[in-house]
């Protein structure tokens, strides 16, 4: 049994991974961190997990977690795990944060972005981006791994195969995301109340969003060259899922059959893509509570543009799925290991 | 592995026994019925399913099916299994039956409160209500298991133990229940579209609603008299979800003390029921996704009452996990195979 | 022109005040009261409001106010009102409240239902009870109106008929409500998060809810003693809207015919009261916006008992349309001025 | 007293202009046609207006309506009007269509998106399109006014001062825009089922929705040259709410401050466009209810984009608000008389 513990256990994502652990065969929560709710019991913060976990809540010492887990998550704001990472606790088990800390690898890229100042710099160029069907033989060496952001997973996923085959404009990119509340966090704000979020919608972050430059580098490396897209993500009145409306430009000679033949020739045998027939537009209600990327396209010959759809589960393949995904990679367990789960609808 | 066989697999239960079927791992489907989708790809008309199913729909012939299955759930409105049920099949195959026909002892108390002739009165005595917290004993060897309503399951466990002990006046009993709207099914009616029942509360079906003679029948049983209560179901803008908010004047010498230990003493085995601190409030969202049933309550000594609430998923305790429970129990497998699952939130 | 201050006008009544007000052809708001957001653009917290308000916030100085306007409205937390209150404000302006300080007569009972002591229970014999239906005459001469509460009103609107011509069990009575979220206000609070209310069904405050007592009183004026009764709110994934499904045994005598009968009685001439044929159910989609109360009802003969539904928006009716009726009361306007606010659906 | 009939009332847009012509002081509606509901009591099929609308429904008999009313609102499917109209109703009555017959001058263009054959291509060279803040003079003398769509008004209002100004590419303008469901109409499909939109995100009819000509066309009229554009729609799991979300490369020249006195320069004097503070996001919650289009806009150098967000409820100013609008100018009444509604919120 490998044994997890989890820093950050009662925000959205940390609870996710609690819920996906508890139904890991391989796995063991020995640690349920939470800064804000120290001593108390995790099942009366979070009433579904009732019956399942009776532990109480501990701080963040990620030092004294290193002793007793194998690996450690973390789910907290940016720059907490930079700040707690060291050389002892590295040696005693393996990181996998979910925050955005080690997913950059021009660290004044990410300063100007995050607005804060990297605390550890010098394990940057170890960390691996942990978007599993990309990376997949670089993660399982790694001693941290960076788990990509929601809409990052997304939008990387959805245009991969096009950037790599060069199909598509790369200066011609736009990438138009929604997400539901979940990914704004467990935070007591105003603009999150249910009446606030409750029959809206609205863009935010508009050409300044931190998850921008994660999609351009990652793209970028599969283009083979520097990357600047436009990327605007919107605030919707559900729970969970993210939808990534990409546009872009054909290059000469691209067109449909090329488009399809390059996601087969990349995710034919990803178990958590599922490539859609062409038309088909991808929708979040039939990812939801699952592991999946949906992916779908159509090419406007009107414009010469493609459009892809993507949708997946923000909670779980754009955060906690994809860092047991990840886990099991590191772990040399069987990828789908605890994540065969058959999206709930509705 | 037991051969599954599902007639009505397109509506909302019916998809719902596919997911929890899915992940059984003593289940496999061989049938899936939908009059309405015939020769077509079920996961076209449930794209969560794609990559899992890839069978077409057939017809309701439950001869046919019977042949191929060790057990047939009829997920189909009022009337059809009974109109089709008959010997040979009962003696191929065991009958978990989602609708109302086999519920009610009483063949006119049905037809009055359905408005329908009943097609098959003589299977009505061997026929057992699948309430597996109650007769777990008597479903194991049954032909016909009645799979009881979602209001149902909600509203009777929630009471049986206060009634089976004698400490609420039976006379007194106000049931004032709360619906997601997968409820209503998944007919075209202008009533059940998205800006109808999106920002909406109405009650319906008041003092009328087909499940409160099953209600009453059973509760009847528990305390050994004819029950008669009040019984008024609500539709609420969620997709998943029954809460039941119960009253009831205790009987002298009732207490919280006594009320307590009567739900600990039919309950604190059960897996499937989770029992809350007094005073603590159930909601649905703790149970979503998952078999149980949330019960807590508040004795009020101003009114001489107690106020019951119980929450459960009405597709799954309410209607598929409660059939997977009783197909358990029908072949002799642990109560809790397949269903296992952690409550989804948010 | 009357002119209008509103101490707590950044709450979602206080909100609701202000566009109730911007569209009243006699009044003008001449203070935006706002202890968080003083010196804040009115327009910049509610952009609903851009264009139609150029005022910044002020504090909460009721006798500066007082100076200024000839009505002042508080919608802010239990205990402010009360806490402003002096004779020099009251020889200036007229107080229309909001909160709950000057609802209820016996002092003792505030204090224990509110755990707050009262500020100023000297001014409590002249307050008046501001359920225009009821207190009409009264409220023309008050100088401190008690503007009721949002499940107050729902209920004794829905109960008052039946109970002042004697045609139920006054000991019999349970209310079940449910309210859209903004009656949870719009402090940021984990509670009321969209993730944690979306997909919820909850019921809250059992046996204790302040808004108890406030029924009781009233309903007990109607029927001539004194009330005791089971009041349970619930929370409902929408923003606005009450319902309130009340049970009551019927008195000997009393029948269909004679309870449809009181309610024409009483609310035949009422404006902002719409009875619905005997049957049919009140809903909240068809009150949202507007300052009607719907109220339906069904005789149960199996139960002998009423089953009445009563509809309202709780910002409308329910706080701010209910306060301007009753400003339109003390100020000798024409009630409904103002009020005449088609339904907005869907 | 202008006379107002409407054909197809019962529709959603339908049913929003008869709560605005309720409220308008020199309108009064002589006949609610509705093929589906004829005879029933329309208060019975929108209870919102119960004691507001005692009239019964009619059928489609434009020309004995024509007799009637002095002008006609068609709010139908596709084909009707154009199918009805004639000489000898246009001599009687104004024309204003809700539907598409009449606002693609290129008949070719509209057969081929729409699929039907169009019976009445004769009055399309008269016919004005109605969206106010463009074609203001020429709608007031016409007879027959084609209403814009509520995509379309939106996107062109964000757009036409940008395109008139020459500061955008036309060629590379993507129009991603998110409806609330009420767009999807009233009719009983499984896709707008409650269960189905919620929790849910999609798009649809992606580079094949029939606004796009319309789009297209009015925005080549602004800019002098034909417009080819991508236009992708989105369903959002909300009652009411378009948010446009625009993306363009700048020309040459083109900046901040051009942009912002661009809009200034064609909306600063309109009453029912909102210009926002550059970087401000438009949302559909502070437009609700209300005949508002609120336009915000940002820069993005690093892409050399402009992203404009523009926010309207589709049934008012996106159909029935702007309806009232053009029936205001072909009467030669104030433009905004019946139409000084507040937005709603929360």
């Amino acid at each position: 049994m490998i044994k997890a513990g989890i820093i950050g256990s009662t925000g959205y994502a940390g609870a996710e991974l609690v819920r996906l652990l508890l139904g890991h065969p391989q796995a063991e929560i020995v640690w349920y961190g939470s800064r804000s709710y120290i001593d108390q019991k995790y099942s009366d913060i979070y009433r579904n997990m009732f019956k399942f976990v009776d532990m109480t809540c501990k701080d963040d010492n990620m030092e004294a977690l290193a002793k007793e887990a194998d690996v450690i998550f973390t789910a907290t704001p940016q720059g907490l795990c930079a700040s707690l990472v060291n050389d002892r606790i590295l040696e005693q088990a393996k990181i996998i944060d979910l925050s955005a800390d080690f997913r950059i690898k021009d660290v004044s890229v990410y300063e100007k972005w995050y607005g804060i100042r990297h605390a550890a710099p010098r394990y940057i160029p170890e960390a691996v981006y942990g978007l599993c069907e990309i990376n997949r033989e670089d993660i399982k060496g790694a001693r941290i791994v960076a788990n990509p952001g929601c809409y990052t997973t997304c939008s990387i996923l959805s245009l991969y195969p096009l950037a790599k085959e060069g199909l598509i404009d790369m200066d011609s990119i736009i990438i138009d995301a929604k997400s539901g509340t979940s990914g704004a966090g467990r935070g007591a704000k105003v603009d999150n109340l249910f009446c606030e979020v409750n029959e809206n919608m609205k863009a935010y972050g508009v050409a300044s969003h931190r998850h921008t430059p994660e999609i351009e580098e990652q793209l970028g490396y599969a283009c083979g060259k520097e990357v600047v897209l436009s990327f605007t993500p919107h605030l919707v009145p559900m729970n969970r899922g993210i939808l990534v409306t990409a546009y872009a430009k054909l290059m000469p000679g691209a067109d449909s059959q090329k488009i399809g033949a390059a996601y087969e020739k990349y995710y034919k045998d990803e178990k958590f893509i599922r490539l859609l027939p062409e038309g088909t537009c991808a929708q979040t209600r039939w990812v939801e509570g699952s592991n999946f990327t949906d992916i779908g396209f159509k090419v406007d010959p009107r414009t010469n543009r493609v459009i892809v759809m993507g949708a997946l589960d923000n909670l779980v393949k754009g955060a906690a799925g994809q860092a047991v995904q990840n886990m099991n990679l590191l772990f040399g367990l069987k990828e789908d290991m605890g994540l065969e789960l058959v999206p709930l609808f509705p």
